[in-house]
């Protein structure tokens, strides 16, 4: 929840006469979104969010995240199209970033999490897996099994100071899921990040997805995954296995699950957990001073991690 | 730049519920506003600023500045309009905290400050000032002359922490304020926060003025002093005397200083410029660990101090 990079009036005026848009009307930082800078900008044409990327994100990686956006859009998958500058392009720079304006998407991510939300959450994900199997770029998850070991071993000396234990924990299950690890799956175009603050609603009614920059081609069922960790535990991590089966069951209504894809489950779900515990540990244990955002809670990772590692099957997310 | 307190959907449907602005199509944080959260809220009747008043404003003061808001809109004053719930009242709770819904202003605020932006925003504060005359309620200003005193004590001891001989520096200051500072001139509802990020700006038409959670009751000539602090020094600290030529001028034309204001212009800066100075003297020593706002630097106003300090009269700021 920050902005991070000031946009002064010349270098705004500058990046939108590259646009056609009309006479700009409002200009406002945004809180949200925790790696880049995002601005909405109400001009005489409409209203549009002005995104400049930050260190985290990429520049190399922006080509495919625009054109994936752009992509999806185009085969109906509400959610942020990148508009085309007059010379054709999306991707400019503004104060010397990679900068990209998109459409803006009405709506309002839930803070409430209700069993309708998680259904429609599990459709739009096997919508988007469908809209993105022709996408042409490839980008792989470098958040996924090769990635962890070194954010392990980055975090592995002072682990046990946010949890006594946590580094020999952390390094029984990182040695079980690359025991485990699926080696062939259907595959595709990822979401990866897809919490609630990134998908939109109009009260129940799904109205889009955001937030693309985490995008990847992997197990399509990881993203499954993903969503059962950020939807389905209540706040106080008890698992809520109504929601996870309404997920899943509206999910496979759009796209079917193979076997292999279900008995995975529980063990895509551990490393998913695996995956948010160790970015939120990497950056609890790397705060820095003055930072805007704050840092999330390892710990709630830890919780979730051990659930799925006492899912017996699938049918503990209420699949079968 | 911060959302101190995170609205939950029951909440917000709880509290628009009172209000006739038919379905909520968007609701985001905004990264304005030091002092308290700011959402804009699209309505399908519209677009709003959703405003929760965090513990620096006082409860008991909103109905006057909620009352101002509506007394200045009525008089043709662009500032946002609070926005009367069904039951008829302005002032609402939610999530624990006063709240209140206005009207969104469209323009942008000014990074880069130019000459007629100056001249714009002394022209709007003589026309604010002289819609306010007929105001009914009253508020004193707390950061006036007998408020300084105890804000400089709870800095004293550390003052020099920031830079050595502040403290004494400070007491100097203070002492001939007290000595010098008018007893009486025109009087009424001040802004008394005028930056630029609280100027609305169409280009170089000014669209409005927003942020009253300072307005209060002290000499309107000091409203513009703050002004001449806020607007016309330059990033580098030099004073741009065409600048707050222009902006004197242009007050003036809307309504005349008298000869004992325009004697007063340099006590009134170098008061102003103090009541900045201690403000955020006290908040860089009280930092809080984690605070999501980081704090200004103090110094920038010992500099600005120091010049007010050197002018022999009105001259110095272009007035005659």
């Amino acid at each position: 929840m920050a902005v991070y990079t000031e946009v002064s009036d010349d270098d705004l005026e500058a990046f939108l006469e590259d646009f056609d848009l009309g006479e700009l009307l409002s200009f406002k930082g945004i809180a949200e979104g925790v790696e880049n800078s995002n601005y909405v900008v109400i001009a005489a044409r409409g209203t549009y969010i002005l995104t400049l990327y930050e260190k985290r994100v990429k520049a190399e990686d922006l080509p495919f995240f625009l054109g994936l956006m752009e992509h999806l859009a185009a085969r109906g998958v509400a959610c942020p199209t990148p508009i085309r500058a007059r010379d054709g392009g999306v991707l400019r720079t503004l104060c010397g970033r990679p900068a990209a304006l998109t459409s803006f998407l009405s709506g309002v991510w839930p803070r409430r999490i209700l069993p309708n939300h998680c259904q429609a959450v599990g459709r739009a994900l096997a919508t988007m897996h469908k809209a993105g199997s022709d996408y042409a770029l490839k980008r792989p998850n470098a958040l996924s099994l090769a990635g962890w070991r070194p954010l392990f071993d980055a975090c592995r000396a002072r682990a046990d100071e946010v949890m006594p234990g946590l580094a020999a924990e952390l390094e029984t299950e990182l040695k079980a899921l690359e025991q485990a690890w699926p080696k062939d799956m259907p595959a595709g175009v990822i979401h990866a990040d897809l919490f609630p603050d990134n998908v939109f609603f109009h009260g129940e009614t799904l109205s889009g997805l955001i937030d693309f920059y985490f995008a990847c081609n992997d197990f399509l069922a990881y993203d499954l995954a993903v969503c059962l960790n950020a939807w389905c535990f209540e706040p106080d991590n008890s698992f809520n296995v109504t929601k996870a089966r309404l997920m899943i069951s509206a999910y496979r209504r759009e796209r079917p699950l193979d076997t292999v894809e279900v008995a995975a489950l529980p063990i895509l779900a551990r490393g998913s957990a695996l995956r948010f515990l160790l970015t939120r540990l990497y950056d609890w244990l790397n705060q820095v001073d003055g930072a805007l955002v704050k840092p999330k809670d390892p710990l709630e990772y830890v919780r979730k991690l051990r659930f799925h590692r006492g899912a017996r099957d699938a049918s503990a997310y209420g699949a079968d």
